[in-house]
C-alpha cells in the first residue's frame, strides 16, 4: 500500500527517504509525477497539489497536509468526504514560527528600522520613548499561536489573545468570537498578529473595518495565509494613518509578483512566506505514524474538522 | 543632607521628582550644575559626570552610578577610597537589554536583513538553508547575563557562557577564566554576545586573536561598551572574512564620530547606544533606598567591588 507525495514547491526527497526509513523500507513512497499504480495509493501526503490530481486514487483513504494549513486540501471537491485529512504540527514548525514573530515584535518594539535608516544618513539620534509601548493582540490560539503567547507574555508584552472557541492561557487576556467580533477585539491593541486557519470565516478579516478600529499609528504582522488580508484595505489604512508598520509574511499571490505595490512600500516588510518551515524529519515521522495508524484502524494524528475547517 | 545628581546627557526632571517622592519630600535633591551648596552633599547619583566634579564635594560619602557600569567613576582618582560606591540593577534595565539582544540574534538567526536586500530590489528568494545554525557565546553571566542566558535557551538556542568565576546556568555549557582563555571559549560558537563589566582585564577583549578563533562567517553582539572591542581589528577580521556581521550598541567614541568608518560598513549594524535605557522611576527607588541605609548605617544595595571593578 504506497503513499504518494504530490509537493509542487520544493524538494522533498529528505521527506521521501525518511519517510521510508521511519516505515523500515516496507511501504513504497512516491513521488510526484513519478506514480506508476494509482490505484494502489491509499495515502496522500499534499501540499500545492494539481487540481485534479487526486481524483487518480480510486482507493485514497488519507490525505495529509504537509504543513499546518490544509485550506487548499478543504477546497478541493475531488476528496470523497469519507478520505481522512490530516496536518502536520510538530515542534520545529512552532519554533519556527514563534522566532519569526518575536524578531517582528522585537523590530518594532526596539525601533530597528529607525537606526538603519539613520545608520545611512550617518545620525546619532535617540528616539523618544525609545521603546514602543505594545499591547499586542493574537487572532488565532491554537497550536502555534498558545506557544508564541506564552513566549511573548515571557518577555513582559502586555497580551490579548482572539479565538472561535473559548480558550484560556495564564497571561493573555482571552475573548473569543461568540461574544465579540475580531474588530471590537483589535480595538484593544496597537499590534495585531494573525495566526488564524484560512476558513470562510477567516477570509478577509484583515479589512478596513478592523483596522479602522485600531488606534493610530498601530502595527500588522500577519504569517498565517494571504487571503486573511484584503491587501487593498492595507493600503488604504495605511494612508489614513492607522497602520504605521506591516510585517507580511504571506500573499494572496506567491511569489509576490513584481508588478505588485507591497513591494515599494517602506513601511511593509515583505518576506517571501519563510516565517515557518516545515522540517522534513519531523514530517515524515508522522506521516510515518499516521499510515501505521490507518493500517490499524486507530485514531489519527492531527486530523482535521471538515465542518470547522482546520 | 541633599543629593546631587550629576548627569550631562539627559534630562533627569523624572529622576529628581522620583527621588524627592521616595523621600517624601525630606531630603533636597539638587541637579548639576545648580548645586548652592557643595559641603553638605553626602550623596552623589553620576553618569558622564565633569572630571573633578566629585572633588567639590568634601562631605561626600556615596557615589551611586546611574546606569549598571561604574568604568567612569572608578577611573575617577578624585573619590577617596572610603565612598562608597553603587550601581542601579533593575528589571526595566535587563528587559530592554535582553529584548535588544534577542533582536540582534533573531535577525541574525533568520537573515532578515537578507529579505530587505531582496525587497529593495523586488526578489522572491528562499535562502538555504533558511535559518542559520548559531552556537552561542556569552561573554560575561552577571545579572544581564544570566538573565539574557535563560532567555535564549528557552528559545532552544545552543548557549556557552564565559565568566571571570565560575557559574552554573541551567542549559549553558559554562567555562571561566580560571580554566579557559576567553579567546578559546570564542571558538566554541559562531555568534559572540559580550555582556562583560569594562575592567582592566576585560579592555580589547574583542581582539583580532580572539576573531581569528572563530569560525568563518562568525557574528558579533556588543551591548556592554566601547572599549571592550578593538575597533581596527574587527574591520580586519571582517576582510579576512572571520566575521561575517558586527552588531554594535557601543563605541570607543560616543556619540559616534561623522568620520567612523562604522557608519559605512553594511555588514556593522549601528545603534546610538539604546539597548538598554536606564528606567528613571526604578533608579530614583533605588537611589532613595540607598539614601535610607547610608543614614541608617545599613549595607547598601548594588555595591561595587573597588578591587573587582563591578
Amino acid at each position: 500500500m504506497p503513499i504518494a507525495i504530490i509537493v509542487t514547491d520544493r524538494d522533498v526527497s529528505l521527506l521521501k527517504q525518511k519517510t521510508r526509513e521511519y516505515l523500515s523500507g516496507t511501504t513504497p513512497v512516491w513521488v510526484y509525477p513519478d506514480i506508476p499504480a494509482p490505484e494502489a495509493v491509499e495515502m496522500a501526503v499534499v501540499w500545492k497539489h494539481p487540481a485534479g490530481i487526486l481524483n487518480t486514487f480510486p482507493n485514497l483513504k488519507l490525505v495529509s497536509s504537509l504543513g499546518a494549513g490544509v485550506e487548499q486540501i478543504l477546497a478541493d471537491k475531488n476528496i470523497p468526504p469519507q478520505v481522512a485529512i490530516t496536518r502536520i504540527v510538530d515542534g520545529a514548525l512552532l519554533s519556527s514560527m514563534r522566532n519569526y514573530v518575536l524578531m517582528a515584535v522585537l523590530n518594532i518594539h526596539k525601533q530597528f528600522r529607525y537606526y538603519q535608516h539613520n545608520q545611512r544618513e550617518m545620525r546619532w539620534e535617540k528616539p523618544e520613548p525609545v521603546e514602543i509601548p505594545l499591547r499586542i493582540g493574537l487572532l488565532g490560539l491554537g497550536q502555534l499561536g498558545a506557544g508564541i503567547a506564552q513566549s511573548l507574555v515571557a518577555l513582559g508584552f502586555e497580551l490579548w489573545g482572539y479565538s472561535l472557541a473559548p480558550r484560556q492561557i495564564e497571561g493573555v487576556r482571552c475573548m473569543h468570537a461568540e461574544n465579540v467580533s475580531s474588530s471590537d477585539f483589535a480595538s484593544n491593541v496597537n499590534l495585531l498578529i494573525c495566526l488564524l486557519p484560512l476558513t470562510k470565516a477567516t477570509e478577509g478579516v484583515l479589512n478596513i473595518g478592523l483596522f479602522r478600529k485600531m488606534p493610530r499609528g498601530s502595527y500588522l504582522i500577519n504569517v498565517a495565509r494571504g487571503a486573511h488580508l484584503r491587501e487593498d484595505d492595507l493600503l488604504q489604512a495605511m494612508k489614513e494613518g492607522r497602520i504605521r508598520e506591516a510585517w507580511l509574511d504571506v500573499f494572496r499571490e506567491e511569489p509576490l509578483p513584481p508588478s505588485h505595490p507591497f513591494w515599494l512600500y517602506d513601511s511593509i516588510i515583505a518576506t517571501p512566506h519563510i516565517a515557518s518551515i516545515t522540517n522534513q524529519d519531523n514530517a515524515a515521522r508522522i506521516i510515518a505514524e499516521n499510515y501505521v495508524k490507518l493500517k490499524a484502524g486507530e485514531p489519527l494524528l492531527f486530523e482535521v474538522s471538515r465542518e470547522k475547517g482546520y
